[in-house]
């Protein structure tokens, strides 16, 4: 069964091994004899002909095959998103190479190099840097991208995207309608687009609210992660501008808020609320457990790789596909200490 | 620069191309002058040349790619296991080309058919099941395989694992000490290497505390899921046999437990202990903070890369490494309730 060959395959047959070769490539099929090639079709299945794929790359330029770059797999966001990928890749005959770029410009450049030495059919791509040399040197080149959970500066990438205006304006709703007025926020990476959109809709809601702007109540982070979350907080502490509210630009983020205000025993949510974004797993079984903006991390990776199969298969258009959040309101959101007894005397 | 092609290079350099495809393969280097390939290759970095690997890889035989076959990236166990491997592979120029095999039989059959097709180098294989026929197939064609968290029944495998006995012999330990002696086990996966060793290191410290054996504390979970672990000790107090401390298979399992306890309104840790094994991120911060055992994921990975290398480059045989494990003691243990104000009037 296993390791049989064209030859074995053309012999139990009865054709020659040309015949096989093409009636087996589905871009070659047509020029065989319909019931020869079902005959061959079934004979390969029966004997276990396994397609060398590396050999048909060669002859037909296409591998069934696609790219998956993921900035940071530990990120309980990335798995979720992955599954979706996989899921509806799956249904295509198509498999995805997962590889993890660290975040790290230099290891993305040379993943992308080594997936398009092996043919990949197309990339995903959920890394978040938006100035991104490499992703636009693939699109010059024709290669299908769609973007992940991030927009693209390049009108090249389709991308599909949670809708983060929406998700940080009800958040802003949620903690104005519970007294909050002294609200900071915990930018992600401003070189992100997720970074970028959250931030401006946090400004939009301070205006929408009559709320002031106070720029020592706006930290950014320098990445994603639990240890920049507790950085960043800690400068919104030393600073010493009162606040009572932090909208954090991710769930690592919060984390890591809730990790430097423990440290400095301010108990969340009587003093402080937390807000997080993305609802990661474990995201309420946590002390307290989280409130935060659930995006739909499985269908962002499935559409992601609809978007692509349209892409390779018929050439579909660029186009941006924005899927709507939800707000998941648990226990590290409260009204805000009474006047007098919070932080700094508020 | 992108896109330079083997005869930009030949032109550049002043040679044929079949003198730069010789001087840029590593297997057939010595057969062109040493000056010359040195050239050829100062000139084809210059010039941003790319290997085609997949046409590489039918003249070598070498991909420099291993698949790596994952059960679930959804389970925080794994994404740390992932980064081990690559950042060792890619000391040595190897990329990792993971897929989710989903704890399914067929869809990791056809994952290793497609990258066996893909004529990646070797296999490093996280799945659990030990019954593994497509594992015995590839070993049998003589691909390197090392499985990682896991035994083979395969002596054509090396493996990497952690220490299962050692870290349930601490956990029973830790629990006698505290008093317990009514202590239930939720066993992973029967057909599983760590289900197996955990539940008989499970039964040796019964034996050596001279506890009861009872076999209506041991519930076997079918999967290493959260709502496995649900299921099981809903089982388990359907029983009615009395019991203090809960001892999971692994963390999800324990977080499963965790909420049927707290759907039944049972305190953990006053009336029930519950203990994991992993240790996955996040762990800590649950609400309670879980006592569990630490395996060495990180390691379990870098590990497992660096003997697929050996295999890969020396033919360096087949060899188990087990690495030690910690167990770290935090708010899910506590000694049993008085006698009558137990569970069950325990």
């Amino acid at each position: 069964m296993a390791g049989a060959k064209l030859a074995d395959v053309a012999l139990e047959a009865g054709v020659h091994v040309g015949t096989v070769s093409r009636a087996l490539n589905p871009a070659t099929r047509s020029r065989v004899n319909a019931e020869t090639a079902a005959r061959i079709i079934e004979v390969a299945q029966r004997l276990g002909y396994e397609v060398n794929i590396t050999g048909r790359a060669l002859r037909t330029q296409r591998t069934q095959t696609v790219g998956a770059l993921i900035p940071d797999l530990t990120n309980p966001l990335f798995p979720r998103i992955v599954r979706g990928v996989e899921d509806s890749l799956e249904k295509a005959g198509y498999t995805a190479l997962i590889t993890n770029t660290d975040n790290d410009a230099q290891r993305e450049r040379r993943m992308i190099a080594a997936l398009t030495s092996r043919q990949v059919d197309g990339f995903l791509i959920a890394s978040a840097r938006l100035d991104d040399q490499a992703l636009k040197e693939i699109t010059e080149e024709g290669v299908p991208v769609v973007v992940i959970n991030r927009t693209s500066a390049d009108a090249r990438a389709s991308a599909v995207i949670a809708d983060d205006s929406q998700g940080i304006a009800d958040v802003m709703a949620h903690l104005v309608a519970l007294g909050h007025e002294r609200i900071a926020h915990l930018a992600g990476p401003g070189d992100t687009s997720t970074g970028q959109a959250r931030l401006k809709a946090f400004e939009a809601a301070l205006d929408r609210y009559g709320l002031q702007h106070r720029s020592e109540l706006v930290v950014r982070a320098e990445a994603y992660t639990i240890a920049a979350g507790t950085r960043c907080l800690r400068e919104l502490l030393k600073r010493g501008n009162p606040f009572t509210a932090v909208v954090a630009g991710n769930d690592l983020l919060a984390l890591g808020a809730l990790d430097a205000l423990k440290e400095n025993r301010i108990p969340c949510p009587e003093r402080v609320s937390v807000v997080g974004f993305n609802d990661i797993d474990f995201a309420e079984r946590l002390s307290p457990a989280l409130t935060t903006v659930r995006v739909p991390k499985y269908e962002l990776g499935a559409r992601g790789a609809e978007l692509l199969l349209d892409m390779i298969y018929s050439g579909r258009e660029i186009s941006t596909v924005t899927l709507p959040v939800t707000l998941m309101i648990r226990d590290s959101t409260a009204p805000p200490p009474l006047p007098g007894t919070g932080l700094f005397g508020l």
